[in-house]
């Protein structure tokens, strides 16, 4: 079931499966000690673990057990397992009072949306954040196997780059000998109007593990032949396969590929984006449009604007999600249509409106 | 629906529920986060977390993500996702070459089985396991939050000591101040004869945590209620509640009631545990005949004997497995009866006849 129901799904070069739980948190976990066994794998050659790691690892202590480190970055979200957790930047309250790894954090560029609008300030933000990156490479004081991002951060406020400015991060994790991870579990499975965000990133996104959740049922990464671990049972899961999950995967691929949805998510998403663009403009209380496909947010000018934006949505009968500081987030399901962006459109203009003009001050100060 | 069908299995006392995504793994980690969060909030008092300790919490560090330690048993197993890694104590393999939390490692009681056979030795084992527990948390460099132990341990080898070690554990965590953990992943479910294993420990049982998922169809914890966080959305999962999968818990809880397993097991495995006792006083090939309710284990001499009988019964039809460093487990389906029993274990005697025929030598010196 593995084999035709989710290997189909691989993105291009990565036709190695591994089946976690349910869960995002799963998947990166075990995206996270791939890089860390293959990181390992590299340094000892072709050789088994020493008996010294072996004994070691049963301690806890290295070097069985080595100080490795995944970088991520600020705002980002990755799960809230533990060692995932200790990726995640987005909110302190997940992460007060909970110990974590000692891993380090890279700056994720401040881009003005519409990008379009403003590219020399957004490329000169991407360039440093990847000047910083480059640095915490060459200075951090532990090894690092892999980096990890997603296409589009959600949690941390639905923050998207360039394509260049990913490809930028996959060439310093490749030239630093670190495995480039994305984090498709909010991204994967259509809404962004490709199956994969990252395939938005071109032809030459090559990313050495994706991982996955959510729309595709199961969880769990997809990875290059080359990562899987030398000794069999190195990484293995209870609930390898899950096959009540995949057969739900199969429904829900028969319906994505009969009616066409992802090609519609590209659709409907870029009508909803120039749509909100213009209420933005005509309403300036509602600014930094952006998102891919349905995938979209925009910002109000502080977080007390924002909840009451989404509480007044709220009683239209518009469910939406706050993120970052001051975010509100669309995620419409895969048969959302311009006739239904029309609905939500229609009351976001409306309360835009009102805001604007009991606001208006805030804006133009 | 998790107040109707999770709720009413939780153990005494145990009356707030975390459920999680599905693998045992995930049980544990929200446990160990519970045991963070409790162990951090009765350190602040009333207080909410310090600006300090939030944005410490975003980078990764002290205060906001305090030094703090899990500990648990030398051959434990809690699972592989990677703080839950850190506990796990069985395999090397499972562990050689991913980064782990510097937590400390207690011994467990190296016991003669049967037990009843060998008290005042097995007595004096858990003695001075209790003792170097003690220890570990007098010395150790780091405060402990919790202490986890499988009331079986499963991977490690179905080892288990008397109720009141575990008594005395719950002892020692309570006056230092740890909660004391029960990691009922593998033995909850009813297949010790008990819905949970921790129930054969006696009136006096009080764990503070208890984690499950197989048997109980999805994962999670009960917990007592003060270990509550103070902070909503302190601890959370994607997958609360996951309902298909509580419906099949609901099936499987009304079978075990109306059939009325777990008693069955219980009968059950006293029978298979007295037929392997006398087939391993036969032929002495066999040893260290040990568990509860159908959850039962026995040595071979050495490891490639173990691997070598455990092939030879399954080409006899028995599927059965390899734990600790020379055992094999059997874990028959909560409708084993005697009648299945006596096939199995004229397979086992057959099999420990020729086996001890042909190595007799072995077992005598």
């Amino acid at each position: 079931m593995v084999n035709d129901i989710l290997l189909p799904l691989a993105p291009k070069g990565l036709t190695e499966v591994i089946n976690t739980c349910g869960c995002g948190s799963s998947a990166n976990e075990n995206a996270y000690k791939v890089a860390f066994l293959h990181f390992q794998a590299k340094k000892r050659g072709k050789n088994p673990p020493t008996q010294q790691e072996i004994e070691s690892a049963l301690l806890n202590q290295a070097p069985g057990a080595p100080e490795l480190a995944i970088v991520s970055f600020r705002r980002a979200f990755h799960g809230r397992m533990i060692a995932s957790l200790s990726t995640t930047r987005s909110k302190a309250l997940h992460k007060v009072g909970v110990p974590s790894f000692d891993w380090p954090i890279a700056p994720f560029p401040e881009i003005k949306y519409p990008y379009s609008d403003n590219i020399s300030y957004n490329q000169a933000q991407e360039a440093q954040a990847l000047e910083e990156l480059e640095k915490i490479f060459k200075t951090y004081n532990k090894p690092i196997a892999g980096v990890i991002i997603e296409p589009i951060m959600g949690e941390g406020g639905d923050l998207c780059a360039s394509p260049s400015f990913y490809l930028g991060i996959q060439e310093i994790a490749k030239r630093n000998d670190a495995l480039f991870i994305v984090d498709e579990v909010q991204t994967g499975g259509g809404s962004t109007g490709k199956f994969w965000g990252h395939e938005w990133w071109g032809p030459r996104a090559d990313p050495d593990i994706v991982t996955f959740a959510k729309k595709l049922q199961v969880s769990g990464l997809f990875m290059k032949p080359e990562l899987r671990p030398a000794r069999s049972n190195a990484i293995s899961m209870y609930w390898m396969g899950d096959p009540a999950r995949l057969l739900t995967l199969k429904a829900f691929k028969n319906v994505l590929e009969t009616d066409g949805l992802v090609k519609k998510m590209d659709l409907t998403g870029k009508y909803l984006k120039n749509s909100l663009i213009k209420i933005s403009e005509k309403y300036p209380i509602i600014s930094n449009v952006r998102g891919q496909g349905t995938l979209q947010a925009f910002d109000l000018p502080n977080p007390e604007l924002a909840a009451e934006f989404m509480k007044m949505l709220f009683s239209t009968g518009v469910t939406s999600g706050l993120c970052g500081e001051r975010s509100i987030r669309i995620r419409p399901t895969l048969i959302f249509t311009p006739k239904h962006a029309d609905v939500y459109l229609a009351r976001v203009e409306h309360l835009a409106s009102k805001a604007y003009a009991q606001h208006s001050k805030l804006v133009l100060s």
